[in-house]
Formats: C-alpha cells, sequence, structure tokens
C-alpha cells in the first residue's frame, strides 16, 4: 500500500496540535516509553515525562499556527515518517506570536502512528 | 558502545555546513541513492539529483550560522539520528541573514554516516 506521507503528517499533526491547544493533558497515548522530547533545553523519555513537562509549560491558553510542513518517509521498510514544521505559537493574551520550528518522528503501530522523537525549539530573533 | 549523539550531531553538522560553504558540489558523498532533500518546495531524491539542486542554488557566497542543535537517536537498535538545527544563512552581499530551520537524518554506514533525510526551509517573518 502506498502511503501518502505529506498527507498522513498533515492529518497527524492537525490532530495533535488540536489536543495540545485544547487540553495537553491528554496526548500521553502518542508517546511510548522510549519517546523522546527535546523542549528547548529540556530532554525527557517516556510519555508520563514528556506529558508532566507539557502539562508544567507556563501558559493557560496556546495555539499553533502552522506555517510550514514538511514530510519524508524515514526508512525504506517500516513505514515511518519525518514531520518538520515552522510555525507561530500564540500563548494566554499575548499579541505577538512565537515563531517556532518542530519535528516529529512518527512510527506505525496497530493501524496508527505514535511519536519516537519531538524536537521544538522557539527560534529567538 | 553507547553513542553521544549530540556530539555527533554538531561534529557531522559542522562538516556539512563547512563543505556546503567552501564548496557544496563536493556533498555528495554524504548522500545515497535513496536520500530525500526538501529544500523549501522542492523535493529531490538521490545523490545526484539532490547535488544538481544545491549547486543551482543562485548564490555564490554562503555561510551557514547555527543557533541551535538538537539531536536524539531516531532508532532503539540501528544507531540512526535525528538532528534539527535553527540557523542564519548569510549569502554573497546580504547584509541581513535569513533564518532557516533544517532536519538531517543520519544513518550509519560503515564506520560513518549518510544523509537518508533533509528538509530544509527558510523562516518567513
Amino acid at each position: 500500500m502506498a502511503v501518502n506521507f505529506q498527507a498522513l503528517a498533515e492529518e497527524f499533526t492537525k490532530f495533535y496540535y488540536a489536543q495540545f491547544d485544547s487540553d495537553r493533558a491528554q496526548l500521553g497515548n502518542l508517546y511510548r516509553d522510549h519517546s523522546m522530547l527535546t523542549f528547548e533545553t529540556s530532554q525527557l523519555q517516556g510519555a508520563k515525562n514528556i506529558i508532566e513537562k507539557l502539562v508544567s509549560l507556563p501558559f493557560q491558553k496556546v495555539a499553533h499556527r502552522i506555517s510550514t510542513l514538511d514530510a519524508q518517509p524515514s526508512s525504506p521498510t517500516v513505514g515511518s515518517v519525518i514531520v518538520m514544521v515552522t510555525g507561530e505559537l500564540l500563548v494566554d493574551e499575548e499579541q505577538n506570536p512565537q515563531r517556532y520550528s518542530q519535528v516529529f518522528h512518527l512510527v506505525p503501530e496497530g493501524g496508527s502512528y505514535y511519536v519516537f522523537n519531538d524536537i521544538f525549539r522557539l527560534n529567538y530573533s
């Protein structure tokens, strides 16, 4: 079966950010025990630690806006996908969005995908 | 053998950009036939096509400056690495750098690494 990696990545990312922006405590089922998150200078491993980190971020309201999204298959055999997003983050009552870059490495499992790698950086100017 | 993924990624990226900025026609041995490059909206596959694209970019002088570099192992078994770079690109006589984001997926082969995935985007503001 040919996989449309770009469409898959767009669907996943749309779902991920919608969940993040409404209730990020519920993202745990998208990570596994061996999943990794780099969030700015913090490095976490495992769904539990990753969600604790995401929930602890110091904002109440948050909205992600995608500027670019590019996807490539990351393996000749397994069906995994690398996604790079550049976008804007709006938090709380802040008027000026912060630009960010994020990578997801998605691995198929049981008809769905989980996040193996997640790297997030704000783009300081 | 434990691999220091961050150090490996920094070493690779330093070498890659030094080669890119001095003579990007020589980057071909870092890609394979199944390697992929997304450069802005262009998608290329294979070392030959990728190098043709890089050489065709419309600047003579170019310098990459890394702002952030983060790496994670991308597989529990194979030793492959995902690297996300954010940085600044200075081309020709332009005084204002352009910000960019780039992902490399590095795969080990014969004691070295090649680029399986390469995604590059300028960060438009």
